[in-house]
């Protein structure tokens, strides 16, 4: 098994406003055959808080991503590709793979330096596909939308949209956090300063909070989708946010999606996140619009579904 | 103490779509002093699954409603007042005491048949609250907009507001509740039939059921604010639902609000649907109508909180 | 329907250490043909936190005890009887219907007061039993092998026994709370003060209280089955606890379990406190004795199971 | 930083009745001087279902523990020393550092192989410590009491002690699980194809395995603490395990931690695992058998608490 762990300084990255590395440590699997062909590139988005390195480590009774494609090419259910798992991580915890002008530009990053750098420094063959789970579902279904002439395929696990039903819900929650500790900016440096992450309702604050780096930003600030006094929603701000949500984006980017060889869409029928509404959502109207996808509900949650990543190489392989 | 229970016939409720009983039995309290003089008259709101005969009992190491008034007039925290406690209890676990073509005319129940009742057959003079917690504070805030005549004071705990946060995050999960069964109707005739009730998500779909049945219904059959077979919000029926939020309503009753000699709104800060949200945001709303409002946070949630009732009534006692 | 609601005051009662009330109202259900015959008693025993009067009041959507009754005597699924509710509850919320110095001799009080009470006053002829769900499954349980000249049979609904499993995971979050407050006594002193109950770990905390209360008593005072300084079990106490185990009082009464006419035990397989194992266990070694006894096990879990009463009045009414 | 990834392969661990990889990875750790002089090591263990490898991985916003240890270091908290990360995971999720016949030899092959081949290999000076968190942390201090030749100092952060309230709660869980797979067996076989982990009960049921993996086997075979049919403790077996609870181990080994330099105990005031009453009880029994050690209670629970190391090699760097 090869996976090298490729180190870019990105250039688009740099000064970015929260002072994040520029360095970026992006594992790369190479095939068994890998160089003796050229080969199609997958690109494997981490979910909210993750980043491409957490997925090449061994857990205890899980496979690693590298395990899972060493079999899954070993028993023919996917091709041989190179596996790209890119770092778009940022301290808030993710940038849903946009530009913001509150984080940084790694939609930019990702398509414009990251693709490129590839294509440049490896085998490639140009045929290219997007995935991920969550946060990295959304990336995947995005940027798939954004840029149809540089993915051919997508796969979305359980990816964020429908934002009435999987962010809106923790709006109250934040607001009592974010009050707790006497604002925004406060709560990001306790945030900061505390060995102790993401337990109870702190999730639904960081979590709102990244979001809002990467819906409505203002400037190198961020605007919250809600009036942190009396916690009523901001709506011009919430408008901000839904015209970010993939069901929303669909109207104009339809022509788009048919464009793609390929889209799968997935979720689990018991997600905690609620994603299997807005999967169904998204599918019925993207089928209204004339989009060809498959659309898959399983009976699981929004946890450990990393199983699932052998329907989604299998179903993209047949593209690329 | 004395008690007596009221049975009335309701004509109102007659032909009631959901064949729930004409016949309702009211507790009422009178004051030790009765009926040696003339009282003021508090109509005490039950939540949801609740009405009046419940707030009598006695239960483990808690006052019940009784002996609590006895309490607070003993003590002189309140004056000697009548204390009704009506039931509008519906097949589906309450009306929130609106008129609905879906449930009855629970509305017009309280205020034309109830009220003139009391006043009728017991020594009254005259002045009058609303009172209640939860879905019953609901009422009472609603009752005391829409019929200032007629109440002169109201307090509001814990009310149901500001339907995005307290109302919404139910969806995803009574839909999956709802679609489990087969729809609404199957959905409905299970629950009737199981001796189990209110487990788990169970309370998400009967408490979303029943707030269709009183916000929007279609004739004798209801609307309800999501596709069931994609999930989606149905925007105009969420328009219907919200225009029945306190919130909304205060554009048409501020006016109406003023006109009460006291009004007051309390809300534990770490209640369990969101309510001190819909709270403040109700209490600035109408502080900025020009509405003069006593509003007060506690270090509570939304259970066992039947000992704020010491404060409302002190209050209200003031104003009768 | 008939409830009389007899109020007793009870000589055995009297000075009882915790200054519980000695009056004690107690509802009793008469059938529907009464008084023209005689008719066998059921003694029907609350849980913790409950008296007589709660099982006959009504709540949304639920029968209440009377309701139920009379539906099996309608349908023929029991005969008439008069079926009596005890009132056995302490200010540590129940009493185990044992004696005990530290609460009071409740075990007296039931079979030396109230069964030579109802004789004396209903028409019976005789035939007894007794039965009832948790704590009062356990009452149902222990009364019947130490008392089987009074009590024919017996029905015994998930109640408390194997305490290894059901009391001694508790008592890690008792120790908690009790140093929170400072010790037993400013435990007790804050519980009474406190408007609010049995919320989280509470419950824990005066469960074990209670249940020391009636296992481990000290003249008037209670011995804990721990340290409260280090939290170690002392296993002299836990050893007065296990003797008052169903499971370990079997040794000594199986023979008067085999004088019983009938008995009946329950038990749900998800009971949140693993009192299925302990039916089980107690089943199967009652069997090793050579007792008869039906013993079921039904899908569900410790709450609202009431709909279980319909088993076990039909069972005993084969045997009275 | 350098971290090497030493390979070894186990000549103790062949042939274990598992079939676990006799080939094992642990990360070393070497300080920012070496190898210009001879340093002390420290054997850190990894908790349930870990092993040395995850702890040198990064995560969102933490630490990894090489990270820490150049922080510490570099702010002179604890002086240069190797740090050795073994990997004693089985197929079970642990071996909680002991000799098996069910699972292998693992005390034997840490301290027989691990610590020779270290010392053989690196510039070590003969001080060794060990500790560890969790089933880490019950390593540690069962080696520390085991062979008080090897170890000079411990820490035990929130170790698995009192096995009446660390794992007897698990119990009743650990029977519905298992039977409800149809027996040990056929839990195992579906345990290691289901693709999902850990997930509610199952943590308890899989833990408890594991346990009697090490605590109780029979040859190859494994004895449960309880009867699978009725639930029942089995009080021999039990005994068994008590044998390898530290706190009964400190009867025999007492002297053994005397021999010590320094002891290191602490546990979250919070810890879910009751372990905070273990570490009380252990701490107060071994002070009044003479030993020394230094006990520190937090305000944490079980989860997130790796900033305790930050305690702990401050410590064990005064005695090395």
């Amino acid at each position: 098994m090869t996976v090298e762990l490729l180190e870019c300084h990105s250039r688009v990255l740099r000064g970015n406003p929260l002072g994040d590395p520029t360095l970026r440590r992006t594992p790369v699997y190479l095939p068994p055959s890998y160089p003796r062909r050229q080969y199609p590139v997958y690109y494997l988005l981490s979910g909210f808080t993750g980043f491409g390195e957490l997925l090449i480590q061994r857990g205890a009774w899980s496979e690693s991503l590298p395990e899972r494609l060493d079999r899954l090419i070993a028993t023919r259910r996917m091709s041989e590709a190179i596996v790209v798992m890119p770092d778009c991580f940022t301290r808030y915890g993710g940038s849903q793979y946009l530009n913001s002008t509150a984080t940084g530009r790694y939609e930019d990053h990702l398509v414009r330096e990251l693709v490129p750098h590839i294509d440049r420094n490896y085998r490639t063959n140009g045929r290219r596909a997007v995935l991920g789970k969550s946060s990295g579902g959304y990336g995947a279904l995005v940027l798939g939308m954004r840029h149809p002439r540089i993915f051919h395929a997508l796969a979305c696990h359980s990816g964020d949209m429908y934002f009435e039903y999987c962010y809106l819900p923790d709006f109250p929650k934040a607001i009592d956090q974010l009050r707790k500790h006497g604002g925004l900016k406060q709560f990001i440096r306790a945030w900061e300063k505390e060995p102790k992450r993401l337990a109870g309702d702190l999730h639904a604050a960081i979590n709102t909070v990244a979001m809002a780096s990467c819906y409505s930003p203002r400037g190198r600030e961020i605007d919250l989708p809600f009036d942190l006094k009396t916690g009523e929603i901001r709506k011009a701000i919430w408008r901000r946010w839904k015209s970010w949500d993939p069901v929303e984006l669909l109207d104009r980017h339809a022509k788009d999606l048919k464009g793609l060889n390929g889209v799968f869409l997935d979720c689990g029928t018991r997600d905690q996140f609620a994603l299997h509404h807005g999967a169904r959502i998204f599918a019925s109207k993207a089928r209204r619009l004339g989009v060809r996808l498959t659309f898959e509900e399983f009976d699981d949650d929004h946890s450990s579904i990393s199983y699932r990543y052998d329907r989604s190489f299998a179903f993209l392989s047949r593209y690329l």
